[in-house]
């Protein structure tokens, strides 16, 4: 499947591009941006994979994530993936912020008529990591993932049930436990039916209580996140944790909010954090 | 006259808004934006001047200038203003995007009916300092100054005419000779007129000719920038500089062009620059 440039521009020593491909499993185009770091010219480099939240593209996160720096610094090649598949032939709610494009919840739907298109799951832990261990100078031997709310929520679900895949994840203002989450419900109603044990392996905290497990995570927090008490709740996951014995650094970051000034305040550590892992 | 909020945001331990005021320079409603330093908590902090480029508004080096790390770490509170008046009673060429709205030019014009609005270089030199001096904590005994592209024009024919009240100057691919390059001249002779003698102010090289004096400039120039020979011409800086004994710290930057990838790339570099100059 052939990679299409649709911008490459030098940024901090390596290369910002965004690129398109045909998606065999969301049956659309999908677009997504690849940081590679200058280290990438000696070989292949690390792989981090991060997943935006509702509304989002791989624009936001590129225009205001301000990982490139340390991504450079650490040698670590980021990937930002859509949240959707997009386009005249995806069934939509354009007035719906919480479902549909934008809103993917990486999930593989089951349910007519979403089905066809809206797998983000499997096009985030599967289908792109194939592509771009094909085009680009990844180490597909040291992956790490994180994400922002509900791209928090995939990476939490991605490593859970790929423990064997990646070598770290974090999450900044994770969807702990979206199935209970007032935003989130309606959209695993719609994508995977009314019976909810089908929605327990895209559920964070349920995949815990279910057996799996990851060695360790880290999560910032905002405290002044108006989000946080209905839609992130992230106690739920340090109890979860603790429960199972999962080692979760989870940081209350006074007076943050939930907006890229958040993540892109604590963007650095993360990403020191993953590297850290990623290169024992 | 009273501080509009748009938004305040908590960002690398500082404060990130918008704002907006009646400006009695332009007679319209301006907005801009200000990252205040955690420092700013103890006391006044020195106040370095953003200026942006064609087409940009506040937004652009908001969303991806990435400098809040950087002013953060160094105590400096950063200032970004608009380009241009904007409204529905400001002339305009909808369609030109190298005249009018986000191409102020950082002149005061004096054509009609250009003249009472088009008046960025009072606004960004006099009447929005004194409105910042009153509303944020900026010592404006250290203010310093730079922009990108139209932007590091405006900062340096600002620092050029205004040397006691600029510390520091430095520019991101500025458009040295604004009043011989093709895309500025045409907006040089609506905004000012016929008479290229009224032009000389408001062109660094021209300035530098004519007297007028700075300690030295930082300037950052990418090689692949697609504007670099017949907009920008970094080269008429440095002979002006040098025939002057002004000190130019010339960097051409391989592989970068012209976008907030080699903006953000360099950031860091000037904040600190400044930073060391602002504090001395």
């Amino acid at each position: 499947m052939p990679l299409d440039v649709i911008s490459e521009a030098k940024a901090h020593g390596g290369t910002q591009g965004v690129y398109r491909h045909q998606s065999r499993t969301t049956d659309t185009p999908m677009t997504f941006a690849v940081f590679t770091p200058p280290q990438a010219r000696d070989g292949k480099v690390p792989v981090l994979w991060y997943l935006s939240g509702l509304t989002c593209t791989h624009q936001n996160a590129m225009d205001k994530g301000e990982f490139r720096r340390a991504a450079a610094e650490h040698g670590v090649m980021i990937v930002l993936s859509d949240t959707s598949p997009r386009g005249p032939g995806v069934p939509d709610e354009a007035d719906n912020w919480q479902f549909g494009s934008g809103a993917g919840f990486y999930v593989d739907a089951t349910q007519a008529p979403y089905a066809a298109n809206y797998r983000m799951y499997s096009y985030v832990t599967d289908e792109l990591p194939g592509y771009v261990a094909t085009h680009f100078p990844a180490d597909m031997n040291r992956q790490g993932i994180f994400g922002h709310s509900m791209g928090g929520h995939g990476a939490l679900i991605a490593a859970l049930r790929n423990p064997d895949a990646y070598k770290s994840a974090s999450a900044f203002a994770p969807i702990v436990q979206p199935s209970t989450a007032d935003w989130s419900r309606p959209a695993f109603e719609k994508y995977l039916g009314r019976d909810r044990a089908t929605w327990r392996p895209y559920d964070a905290t349920l995949l815990i209580e279910d057996g799996h497990r990851f060695p360790e995570f880290l999560v910032d927090q905002g405290t002044v996140d108006p989000y946080l008490d209905d839609g992130l709740r992230p106690q739920l996951l340090k109890e979860a944790c603790d429960k199972a014995g999962i080692r979760l650094t989870l940081n209350m970051r006074e007076g943050y909010d939930h907006s890229y000034n958040f993540i892109s305040t604590f963007m650095d550590d993360h990403i020191a954090w993953h590297a850290e892992r990623l290169k024992r």
